[in-house]
């Protein structure tokens, strides 16, 4: 190993400086170049394909749960965003304004969709009028602007790719059954294709998404111990449509208002794949969204023979898997760590005694665990690799996550539980009132991530003014 | 047919008002909606279903060819799109000004990209060094704005989906390829999975895109005989390597400035599609993209058994193509005049006696010609009759285009044949003088389409001044 760590730019260990560990692996791994547009930068081709991954398993979930895709303008006019009052106040301040068109200044300014519930709740009033209409179960995959003032790359930046779902629904049962549905599609999708643990939860009423009745998220624990919202769902009752004027003729004939959803996940997911999964060494992939899931590694290269076997081992493969084989100039050992900082979950490497022995060697990325295959085997040895590798990853999310979790009492003991094993879930137990919510943050620097829906009672009492408890809420400080 | 009719409403003959029978189709197939953001327009379910099978096969075409998916910023800083002066003339005029975010004016205005060949050579500065790292052949799927004065849905809007190819080269000749290479990929999607045959060949000087040194284009001849051009391919030489200062070391080392391409088609593909194919009682779709390729109709549904076999066909089917099976409470003449409206290209209808016989019937929408099938033979029929619609949607369309193509050798011989045929393609020749090139427009109503990769020699004189002609031109009125 310590060979090939000499052949490539050697990135910031992740025990010295997270935060540097992460821009070094997201330039190292070619997934970001920055840009002069502020804020903004280059998805490039590797990053954007492990989106094109999320995309097409999400789309498939998405569409197998009734879902048809559309696509809204990426303006909105200011008028249109101001008909909802709370939903304005909160994304008024960070838009990007449009106010010329050409030479010509615009009338009523536009400003570049934040989030797009103004315009589906426009083609709602146009296309929604009997409770035949209804449900209407809408999605579009697009990309947002929000004017952050400090960005980092996938976590936080002005720009950003992401689905956006829109529903609506005859009843309020129905739209909140749809907000539950939708994070249970997310937390499935993060746990089973991404090996990435989330808590499911609600958020308190503080961190509610401007416009909605109830916030949903998936809350997952970075390596590092610091929390991430993976996604949201949130249950807007009738409020959007009232502000709107969505009315719907109902099966007694009577003029209704019907209820909304919104859900949403992100390329913000790309930074929770590097953070939960990444190592010293760099990305670490789990195998469904991999670009490439079996990368073939010529030992010896230019020995008779060995780059042909190579190309047979890719044909085979590629049949079920997404391989590429290496068969450039560049030295074995450059290979090496290339491949380890781009990710690839299995390495398979053929050299000239390999070829004669009829086999390879099958090296996991995570945990480096070489093993011996038979030819014969070889597909049915790649598919279990893959599969050891999720499972793999999973379970050390996991690990990590239980080992930084905390029960905590009182705000002292939460206090002590940060300063003894650094950040982690805090579970605490909380009575509902915003205040004590804004107290802990102010006294131990973390916020509520959720109200999960899996409860502990940890105690009887609130962690902060001591009064009777109403639920167990995770609180962490927050990407 | 008559009773059908008055269960929709119908749309406007295209023999009478061909404008407003698209604009009927538009709304009727519930493609598009109108918002109030002017000139942007909601692409809906059904449309966007289309756009989505355009891409998964153009996109399969693209990475075939090895092409890599990237996604750039959708803004462009001001002092970036004036790098290149062509360019930032050409575009300058019609883009969108962001001047605020948030309450804060920003230093540099931002515009919406019109298309992104400014922030690609920004990136390739960044990332192209050696000839090693040539070529890239990058694409993107995004939506791009035009601040268009008069907009139609699909052909002419101020925002649009489109992909965007990029390519770097190491050489011109390289590059020259790459751009006539990417106008067969488009010519080929055109006429194998659209139905639509197309023109390949080289736009004039006047028509070029802005910065580029050669413009290729695929033109299309609609129902009504305009003629609508369907994609474009770049060649821009080492222009902008240039203005952007993109330098690489060649093999010699010795520092070049290296070639680039861009080509794109957009969702005006889908308004080629409906007034390619489309007829009286509304779209009608080529199997490749369309949503909904089998439409099983149950008749007398009540009847004990129509809706489970129904079903059992629908399973059957659905192994192979995309079906649907409408057993809603409609009436069998809403349903047959609905999936007509929508284009579905092979209905499948299945009744009491039908049952018994063992049978179907199968009806192709664009012909509407039936044909009785045993249910043992069903997906091998369906498969041959989707075959037979892109077959016949092709010749039907081709044989539009060479019934309304006629060759002139004087602008009164335009005028006549345009006079006595209504519009359509006019082969003439051409001097190569853009004075020509716009004194044929002022004469005759049509300009310049493009001067085909097939030439034919229909006189040795320019249709306008009689000088010696250098080639012969496409001319027609244009959408």
């Amino acid at each position: 190993m310590a060979d090939n760590k000499k052949m490539v730019n050697a990135i910031t260990s992740m025990d010295e400086d997270f935060a540097q560990w992460y821009t070094d692996i997201v330039k190292k791994a070619e997934l970001i170049e920055y840009t002069s547009v502020k804020g903004c930068m280059v998805i490039r081709p590797y990053a954007y394909a492990i989106w094109e991954n999320i995309q097409r398993i999400l789309d498939g979930m998405f569409k197998a749960t009734g879902h048809e895709n559309v696509c809204m303008p990426m303006f909105i006019p200011e008028s249109l965003l101001q008909k909802e009052k709370d939903h304005v106040e909160g994304f008024a301040p960070e838009v990007a304004w449009v106010t010329h068109g050409g030479s010509e200044k615009l009338e009523d300014r536009l400003c570049v969709r934040p989030t797009s519930e103004t315009l589906f709740c426009e083609h709602y009033a146009n296309i929604v009028h009997s409770y035949r209409d209804l449900p209407k179960l809408y999605n579009q995959w697009v990309s947002v602007v929000r004017w952050e003032k400090t960005t980092r790359p996938f976590l936080r930046s002005r720009e950003f790719l992401w689905q956006e779902g829109h529903t609506i629904h005859a009843t309020a049962e129905e739209a909140i059954e749809e907000t539950e549905k939708m994070l249970g599609v997310y937390a499935e999708f993060c746990e089973k294709y991404l090996a990435m643990p989330v808590v499911k939860g609600r958020k308190t009423d503080s961190d509610k998404f401007a416009g909605a009745e109830a916030t949903y998220a998936i809350e997952a624990l970075m390596h590092d111990g610091k929390a991430l919202q993976a996604g949201t769902s949130h249950y807007f009752g009738d409020g959007f449509a009232r502000a709107f004027d969505i009315q719907y003729t109902n099966k007694e004939n009577k003029l209704t208002y019907p209820h909304q959803t919104s859900w949403g996940v992100t390329t913000r997911l790309i930074g929770a794949i590097i953070m939960t999964h990444g190592d010293n060494d760099g990305l670490v992939l789990p195998p469904a969204v991999a670009p490439i899931q079996v990368v073939i590694l010529p030992i010896a290269q230019h020995k008779e023979g060995v780059l042909e076997k190579c190309a047979e081992l890719k044909a085979r493969l590629e049949k079920d898997f997404r391989v590429k084989l290496d068969d450039s100039d560049n030295s074995a050992g450059w290979k090496f760590s290339e491949y380890e900082m781009k990710g690839v979950p299995v390495r398979v490497e053929l050299g000239p005694k390999d070829i004669e022995a009829g086999q390879c060697v099958i090296v996991t990325r995570h945990n480096r665990e070489k093993t011996v295959v038979s030819l014969d085997e070889l597909e049915t040895m790649v598919a279990k690799k893959l599969e050891e590798v999720n499972e793999g990853l999973f379970n050390k999310a996991l690990e990590n996550r239980e080992k930084k979790t905390y029960s905590c009492i009182t705000t002292d003991e939460i206090i002590k539980a940060l300063e003894e094993n650094g950040d982690g879930f805090i579970k605490a137990m909380w009575c509902g009132d915003e205040e004590c919510e804004d107290k802990v943050k102010e006294l131990t620097g973390v916020g509520s991530r959720c109200i999960p829906f899996e409860q502990d009672n940890i105690s009887d009492k609130c962690v902060c003014c001591g009064k009777p408890a109403k639920c167990m809420v995770y609180w962490g400080k927050a990407y």
